[in-house]
């Protein structure tokens, strides 16, 4: 018979087993986080009809959507979490309670050009609450905290969250007078750290601004020290704008509130630049970055947004979240060689089974998984065969199980990496496997 | 501005932020069971090659596949698990690891008619184990001990696994001479539960089978007793086919490894009219159903293969393996009201801040996360508005925190059950939440 050739499309994340396990790690860590804050799990599908899906899109994110037909229906492949989330809280916002909490882990789909560290097929791993007409901004700092908990968790080495406040922002360059460039001038900021000051300027010169003003921006986002210092100095520059004061004192509101979450304060800055080049959002920002690879980039991102849902109701819906791009993310630890490769083996323990009294055999497996061991039995012909699986599969521990010890009671534990070994009963075999549930980290 | 409907596919199951809550429960149990018994969990994408998904595919099953183009690329979504694990065994052959035992839990698409109880995207909950060039017997059993844990977990009521080996069947049927007819045979049995005998009977007559066979055939399948005197009766019968005693060897060694795997012989018996209507199993073949509520039909079915990937490579991989409908599982969970309503809420407590002195409240937020207790903290204007909503979340506790507490150095607990109100500290409050995480049952 011809065969097909069995092929993965490029742009398509397929992991080996032990990758998976790694990746699968790192998922289950930031939903226990999201989880722990008593976020609901949402699942809505991942195709939707295009007139509800695509209601907002345009440009460049419409040319990506997979859109097709099937039967009379036109269908489309979600892009991203944000807009079934406009769409659910829209369609069920009678029976919702608000502040609506919920979090999504789930794939999207962008028909993009592959390439490196680019998917078509990734994770997004969403988290927002939704306020019904308005919402507290101490919203604002539990987003943050619940990023913290998790990258603290992760141990992927140090890290901040960089935050900023958009009002700031739009305030300081209404006080300017340069209101009808705020988008072009913010998208510009954005880019500082990639470009640098001088190729800021010039563009900022190109958009028509004049040199007074473009030194007054300059100085403005280079505004320097500690948290309350850079609040301090920006209530010094006296600017009379109501916008730019109400994002400052968010902003003192939320930082305040970040060290009240006990979180280390090196974790965290006030970053001036921060803009996210999004006319979405409205108030505060967040980007986080691994600070031993900064040209990682923001490995989390987010913020604060006045509506939610204005394509489907006239509901005022404000919000507040972050999602972290996992699959790029994950692609990117690997690269870098942040992941702890030792801690990629599937099971605690391998059983190998070297006689047929499975009765006695089976009592070991029952007594190790009632204990939340994760145990493996191989079934091969040769002791050989089972050790060398044992082997490939990085397990810690073997439980040599033959005549010999069914004569003893008892059964015997190899310790993969030292060779060591040890008699075991049915009595101790939990005790005796010193287990060290590893975690991802670059220490 | 004109809104869009806010509406999703019919044939697409999204929940309720509750309901969400107990699919995910269930989802879980599968996920810890699974990877308790050292299963890697497999990730594959969504979206496929057409040319590769459906190298096997033919009928029915590809009329229902979603299939379009993207650029010069014809795709296809995938409709099971099943293929996706070819295509990747196949293709990783030299990098996998023998007996390679994987789970996979995840969405799949087919575009049927939408009627009750039929989804356009369900989860699939796939545990197999593929060996190369052979694989143990002993695997067939390992996989119903599997599915028992997880019933006995989820607490459903009472449950059945039933296990056959199409050898029996096949060589049955070859010894009446009929082996022609097998897959006929086997397809008008398998239905035997929901036609009765004598439509059985009349179905059978019309294949051109003679009254003598047709009552050999409904004698064996009617052969009664426990399971020891269903093998003993079998090998009674004095059937000299090879591919008949194979088959009863078979299912007298995987039986008998069920009792070795401390399985409860209530919950597993021998069914010799399940046939699976597929071509696809070869020998040991499963069916699991909830014996209180036998009109659900099987909730959980697979078996042995002799060969998993033959449209993508030579090699032989003989495997096992178990699904698990979970969307239509649940569906008929919900609607058959197995579920347990109470276990429905998303946090343990719910802390309701009174006054603004959020760095005290933030101190029992974290201490509570930091233990492992899901916390929930609402930020709305008035008191009884915060109550309303502890109220509507289902959560068994609230905490509350105005200025007497911190004055008092404490905090207000209160069930929301019973109404009843303590003073809890930061340093007893952990303990004080008399926690009792909800399973699903129906007792």
């Amino acid at each position: 018979m011809s065969k097909v050739e069995p092929r993965t499309l490029s742009g398509f994340m397929e992991l080996l087993p032990q990758d998976q396990i790694q990746f699968n790690r790192i998922k289950n860590t930031i939903e226990e986080v999201y989880s722990s804050y008593g976020f609901y799990p949402l699942d809505t599908p991942v195709i939707e009809s295009s007139e509800v899906l695509l209601a907002k899109a345009g440009g460049e994110t419409e040319k990506q959507i997979y859109r097709f037909n099937k039967g009379d229906s036109d269908l489309s492949l979600r892009f991203d979490l944000t807009v079934p989330l406009a769409k659910y809280v829209a369609a069920r916002y009678n029976e919702l309670v608000f502040p609506f909490k919920r979090y999504q882990i789930g794939k999207v789909y962008r028909g993009e050009r592959p390439q490196k560290g680019r998917f078509r097929e990734f994770y997004q791993c969403d988290i927002d609450v939704i306020g019904n007409e308005t919402l507290s901004i101490y919203y604002d700092a539990l987003i943050p905290s619940i990023i913290y908990d998790i990258f603290k968790k992760l141990n992927f080495g140090d890290f901040a969250i960089r935050i900023n406040n958009r009002k700031i922002l739009t305030g300081f360059f209404e006080s300017l007078n340069l209101q009808n460039s705020v988008t072009d001038i913010l998208r510009i900021i954005d880019k500082i750290d990639k470009i640098g000051v001088d190729n800021v300027k010039s563009e900022l010169n190109y958009l028509g601004i004049n040199d007074d003003n473009i030194n007054r921006i300059i100085d403005f986002i280079k505004i320097e020290g500690s948290n309350s210092e850079k609040i301090s100095k920006l209530k010094e520059l006296g600017i009379e704008n109501d916008t730019f004061n109400s994002g400052v004192n968010e902003l003192e509101t939320v930082v305040a509130n970040l060290k009240n979450l006990q979180m280390n304060e090196d974790n965290y800055m006030i970053d001036l630049t921060i803009a996210r080049g999004l006319d979405y959002y409205t108030g505060t920002v967040y980007e986080t970055i691994l600070k031993d690879f900064p040209n990682i980039g923001s490995v989390c991102s987010g913020g604060r947004y006045d509506n939610l849902a204005t394509y489907y109701t006239d509901k005022k819906l404000p919000g507040v979240g972050i999602s972290i791009g996992l699959t790029r993310l994950f692609h990117q630890l690997k690269e870098n060689k942040i992941l702890n490769d030792e801690a990629n083996n599937v099971s605690d323990v391998t059983i190998l089974p070297l006689c047929d009294n499975q009765a006695y055999i089976d009592q070991y497996l029952k007594t190790l998984i009632a204990n939340g061991i994760k145990v493996d039995i191989v079934y091969l012909d040769k002791f050989k065969q089972m050790i060398k699986y044992a082997d490939k599969q990085n397990t810690p521990y073997a439980l040599i199980i033959g005549e010999d010890e069914v004569t003893n009671n008892n059964a015997k534990l190899k310790n993969m990496k030292t060779g060591d070994q040890e008699e075991v009963t049915i009595n101790n075999v939990v005790k005796k496997l010193q287990l060290t549930r590893p975690t991802d980290n670059i220490q």
